[in-house]
């Protein structure tokens, strides 16, 4: 490969590290988390399992997913320090900032003092994300300080209780902890890599969690799910969506929801999903938004060969379930902190500080000009 | 190169992109801000030029400079938000966990909404940043809410004013001038590579300034002259230091502030902030930490062939200043601020998102057991 290929390029196809954790792309499997296709698990498993296996290192037996529930369900309630500043942001303000201030200020109230306590914050975090973004969410739109110490059995059903003031039914639970499920974890993407750069320098959970947020935010990373809503939303019916997209194609627009980095032919999350948004839509009793989405799914494939991600059908699920769009990344985050809690672990458990080099581009050694004489 | 080599080796010496920015440790020069050397800098700039020329890319004209300082000097005060939100962080808490929360609360209330703003919100955070950690530190540790709109000169002199609560002498300014200079930029250390991880999902600025500051944090990274500092001061003597080093090597345990991962021979800002640190100890009248800090350093290089890095002289620098141990890695990020934030507007105008890849070591493929057969 020649050096000029390598520069700037990402750090596509290099090896940053070794990890257990994870599978992306593997002919035959798509995607597995510590060896078990994803798919296998959002069929058979609850979300608590899954973060388990990935914290813990295997899926837990029936008593300790017991346990570990309880665990989590003792955790939800927010420091009243850390609901006074969640009450300073602003109702306009991006909710992936607030995620990041919620989960850092609590760094400020339960600061992980040795890595003893990693499994600790790491659970405290997983429990409490969910009451981070809805106590500011319903305080800042609604005017509302709400309880977000509930005694729902999941973290997916407390999120619904909590956004939407009752606990919700059992299709949304089931729903939301396939999502959570299928999010949970994906090698060395952009987010998780932030996560183990910052503890790759011995910092704290809070820290790496806190950037590995930032991270996601980026719209070429998370964020998707929320572009392709507003796309979907612009059209009544299949037609509107078949004439709309011809004209995305004609201005050159870049359809979001399609195509992966990493999967060539396939993203194994998308089938799993898009069964469940069809069982919403028929809950619901919907004749646009899903015949709209697979109107779209189909024109994607047969005129540009790109197949819907696990983005795409999460548009229309979260949107069945009255999840506002701009709650759709922060879903993200909820799950996806398991993933990064356990790259970090990792990160610590065999570590050298990550230092890459630079290939330099700029001036050559020169002298300082007096100010007067630049 | 084996396979095994490069597997968890922190990317050493793998190339993750171009720069225009600096060079570390290239024969002849040590390290250079875009061409220019950092002793040469340090010897006849400001630290808002070096800030001007990481930025904006050339060393300013007086007019130039003059306007850069008056818009910074504007750029100081705290929204009541961002108050309330650091007077809910007690007095024991991490004051890097401080930087980190309030450069996040910053970006829920001062959103860079497109990156025609990221000049704008980089020269924010260069201004503010002194202005956050201080107001922290000032309420939380005296009780006082402190107005953080000076008009000093400088940054530096910003910092100590509000710190101490009087305008600083022209020694101690000059100390923080040279000092801010020294710690402006370094090439894709962890905490830049963190910010440009971040940026190339094309997330915003505060995102990766965040992300940046909790890298810093680690130990492994900022600190080092905290930790300096805490060995220094438990010896009052040159001769007390010399049996406590034996002591110290014979435990093994590591002596912070010397050698360093890319420079070989030596660091080239350590003589320039030893003869700062000189300076103030004649002005102090001081006679123990001093000596003790030049014992030390002779030791290391006789006995173990280590020579002292920046951190080792800023240890006794900062303590001379009368500033706290504990916001020694805050002044580290109110200057490396200048350069994360150069690096995050050179990584978005040639951007790929960063997203290498992992070897991975866990188990193959295998079948998701009942709940009640694990």
């Amino acid at each position: 490969m020649s050096e000029e290929k390598k520069a700037g390029a990402g750090l596509r196809g290099q090896s940053a590290g070794e990890t257990a954790l994870c599978t992306v792309g593997k002919e035959g499997t798509g995607l597995t988390y510590r060896g078990y296709d994803v798919r296998d698990l959002a069929a058979s498993c609850q979300f608590e399992e899954v973060a388990y296996l990935l914290l813990y290192g295997e899926l837990p037996g029936r008593a300790a997913l017991d346990a570990y529930k309880r665990r989590l369900r003792e955790r939800r309630e927010l420091p009243p320090a850390a609901k006074a500043v969640l009450e300073q942001i602003p109702a306009d303000a991006h909710p992936m900032d607030v995620m990041r201030t919620g989960c850092s200020m609590l760094g400020t109230l339960e600061t992980e003092e040795s890595f003893a306590e990693q499994s600790e914050v790491a659970d405290r975090l997983l429990a409490v994300l969910p009451s981070i973004i809805t106590y500011w969410y319903r305080y800042s739109h609604d005017g509302v300080r709400i309880d977000t110490a509930t005694d729902d059995d999941s973290i997916g059903g407390h999120f619904l209780h909590l956004l939407h003031g009752a606990p919700p039914n059992a299709l949304h639970e089931a729903v939301m902890n396939v999502s959570l499920i299928l999010y949970a974890e994906h090698e060395f993407n952009a987010s998780t890599f932030t996560a183990r750069v910052c503890a790759s320098t011995l910092s704290d959970m809070h820290s790496a969690i806190t950037g590995a947020i930032g991270t996601l935010r980026g719209p070429l990373h998370g964020g998707a799910n929320e572009a392709a809503m507003a796309m979907l939303e612009r059209w009544s019916s299949p037609e509107e969506a078949r004439a709309g997209l011809q004209g995305m194609f004609e201005r050159k627009e870049k359809v979001m929801g399609f195509g992966h980095a990493i999967y060539k032919e396939v993203d194994p999350r998308n089938a799993v999903i898009k069964e469940w948004s069809r069982k919403l839509a028929e809950e619901v009793g919907d004749t646009a938004l899903f015949p709209v989405s697979e109107a779209v799914e189909q024109v994607m494939w047969d005129e540009k060969g790109l197949f819907a991600n696990a983005d795409f059908y999460h548009a229309s699920a979260y949107r069945f379930m009255g999840i506002p769009t701009k709650l759709f990344t922060p879903i993200f985050v909820m799950s996806r902190h398991s993933g990064w809690a356990a790259h970090v672990m990792e990160q610590r458990a065999k570590n050298r500080i990550i230092r890459p080099s630079a290939d330099y581009v700029g001036h050559e050694l020169r002298p300082v000009p007096p100010i007067d004489e630049r």
